[in-house]
């Protein structure tokens, strides 16, 4: 079963020199963003590209059992991309065979199918699949598709048997919560991983109560007009998601805040914690984003819910997309007003502790105190603050606070 | 029925002299933000003070008929606020009589009630509702009421007779897209929007496909574990969201990217047209972010699909709620690479037409050429480029980028 595992680009930080970028900087990119993958998500309703694109010699599947990813390694730092022979037990010869409107006259409520998901094109790989649209398009196709047994019959057998296949030769799914992968890896596997539980966790329709069907390569559910499986004429309750569009027939993403947030007089720095830190571990607040807010109204909000302090200007820095289940977060920069600097957590009892932290112990801290949630702490660690590692967006945040983003010099 | 309507202060603007503001300017405050409400999001599970909220002296209600808000006049510059008791008849004595463990005991699916959805109170209002929770709360509760005449029963004919009252008496209820409110008005008119529209869109867990309840003020689904309508023992099938958190329980809200892109040599803009536009109207392209991506690469995906630019550097300007139903909308500019700047409609054709507008043009129509989607051009439109209006993020965009954003002298 082992082939060979296709190479990916570093993932793309378009550098170009630009006047954007003279005034604003660089861009930071954060772990799970910079996907070396085109989606080509016009060509996801074109069924005969998606049935060449899942059968090409190019093509690589991205395994989740439970959505943690087929890994090489118990490190867990790369994919292991399987084949379409692979996986042909599971997802049949040709999922793709048919088109949207006949797959959704066809819909049976009582036949189970495992969940493929196409993630995109890599357009630099050698000999990859050439499909003339509109345009000529060229790439190693990928796709996600979610083994976890499930339901009965054939599609769960097949799972189990390759689930077990598969330990024997070595390799295995991923364990917690993946932050090792490769940059370009982890940003593929946060795509495969938001879509997958996206898909599992919407089997029905909000609207009317009754099974949906995966369309669209896997980036809508449809709420079809009438089922085989159901007696008699076919015919389903009717549904208003038929008529227009529906945002219930595509993914959900959460938008979230996540701020840093600095005193008035430019030393200190707002952090929390929660009870489930590990002992001096704090972070930046952080909490969705609400209906009818904008960012900076929903920074200001969560800081005053969470710690009592009142926030004036607010800038956004960054932002990273986090599949745990489906985030993205906002990551500001915050500054806070000189009479509402006092913490009261009596408000919204979410932290266990907030404080303001001098920017020198943050720094220190930056240096010899980050590790991820679970981990232990660095062998250079002397005690102190704790703070969460570089492919935390808190990380970024603190680190463009210490070197100077709100304006004071940097004294490192 | 007419009762003093609360003058509401001005939507908040903190303006505070910080490094943050010196070196990022003023924070651009988009139409629907800026609410004058504190939402006191944590008190939304405490049913006493809901309970005293509703039937305060000083309580304001917003009712919605199909989404749109009881207004003063034809021009919905100013909402109709209501009192508890002209609604009293379609919510009943106290529908947050109960908390909500005896709520989801209780869960009748047969039974319909109006949807109530607690907004915030205003906080600087005279005689406002006074309650001690772990800190003391003051001010004058609002509320949102759907009273959309539906189902069957006491609840639609109380909506049905309510709707007729109000009309005999000369109010009504707004029409189309509502974009005059004033801006306070409209802030809470976008919240009561999106959360009436998300639970009038979700009376079904997509998890599990049984029936949901309407708790914590508004703002969660439930999927109840029993149902007094169902026969026996009243027992559903089990449902994943019941354990844990999930995010179905949760509002909805749509991240969607919308860009200004300004040419390499920073002299024109890239503006789009979708065919439902009025002739020679254009704006800046948006779209939806997707699964998995950061805003810098969302905003690059939806110029390449839609207008075939690719796009360096990308800097986030601000962000507009918009409650159409429930979007997010996160502005950005960003400037093309030089070798990426033919236009190509190929890829997904969704604009009709883009082209790259020299600065001067779009300044001649940001000052002579803005009105709304449906509206007519202004009187001192002279022909030529028509643009969105300043309630518009797509405006603001424009406008900064015209006055130098970029890093090119304004010519004005
Ligand atoms: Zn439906
Ligand atoms: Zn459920």
């Amino acid at each position: 079963m082992p082939h060979p595992q296709p190479s990916l680009p570093a993932p793309a930080h378009p550098e170009v020199d630009s006047m954007l970028s003279r005034k604003f900087g660089r861009e930071v990119a954060n772990y799970f963003s910079g996907s070396p993958l085109n989606r080509l998500g016009f060509l996801r309703s074109e069924h005969s590209f998606l049935s060449q694109a899942l059968n090409h010699p190019t093509t690589s599947f991205l395994l989740c059992n439970e959505l943690q990813p087929l890994v090489q390694s118990k490190e867990a730092k790369r994919i292991q991309w399987l084949k379409f022979h692979d996986i042909k037990d599971i997802v049949g010869d040709d999922p793709f065979a048919k088109d949207e409107e006949t797959v959704l006259k066809e819909f049976d409520s009582e036949k189970t199918s495992a969940q493929l998901v196409f993630l995109g094109v890599e357009e630099n790989a050698k000999g990859g699949l050439e499909y003339q649209g509109k345009n000529l398009y060229k790439g190693a196709p990928f796709f996600a598709v979610d083994v976890t047994p499930k339901g009965e019959g054939k599609v769960k057998d097949a799972c189990t048997a390759l689930i077990k296949k598969l330990e024997e030769q070595g390799t295995g799914f991923g364990k917690g919560r993946i932050m090792e992968l490769e940059a370009g890896d982890a940003a593929i596997y946060a795509e495969a991983r938001q879509m997958l539980d996206w898909n599992a966790r919407n089997p029905f329709c909000a609207q009317c109560g009754q099974p949906t069907l995966s369309v669209n390569g896997g980036f809508k559910r449809a709420c079809p007009p009438q089922d085989v499986a159901t007696p008699a004429s076919g015919a389903r309750k009717p549904c208003a998601t038929r008529k227009g569009v529906s945002n219930l027939s595509f993914p959900r993403t959460d938008p979230t805040v996540i701020m840093a947030i600095v005193n008035h007089a430019g030393t200190h720095l707002l952090l929390g914690r929660s009870k489930r830190f590990p002992p001096a571990w704090y972070s930046t607040l952080a909490g969705f984003a609400e209906p009818a807010e904008s960012i900076e109204e929903a920074v200001r909000r969560e800081v005053y819910e969470e710690a009592g302090v009142l926030v004036g200007r607010v800038v956004i820095h960054s932002t990273q997309p986090w599949p745990y289940p489906a985030n993205l977060m906002i990551g500001a920069i915050g500054q806070s007003v000189p009479d509402g600097e006092t913490i009261d957590l009596g408000n919204d009892p979410e932290l266990e502790d907030a404080r303001w932290c001098p920017f020198d112990e943050v720094r220190e801290a930056l240096k010899i105190g980050v590790s991820g949630l679970g981990d232990p702490a660095p062998p250079e660690y002397r005690g102190g603050l704790r703070l969460p590692p570089e492919t935390a967006i808190a990380n970024q945040l603190m680190t463009s606070v210490v070197n100077g983003f709100v304006g004071v010099e940097a004294k490192m």
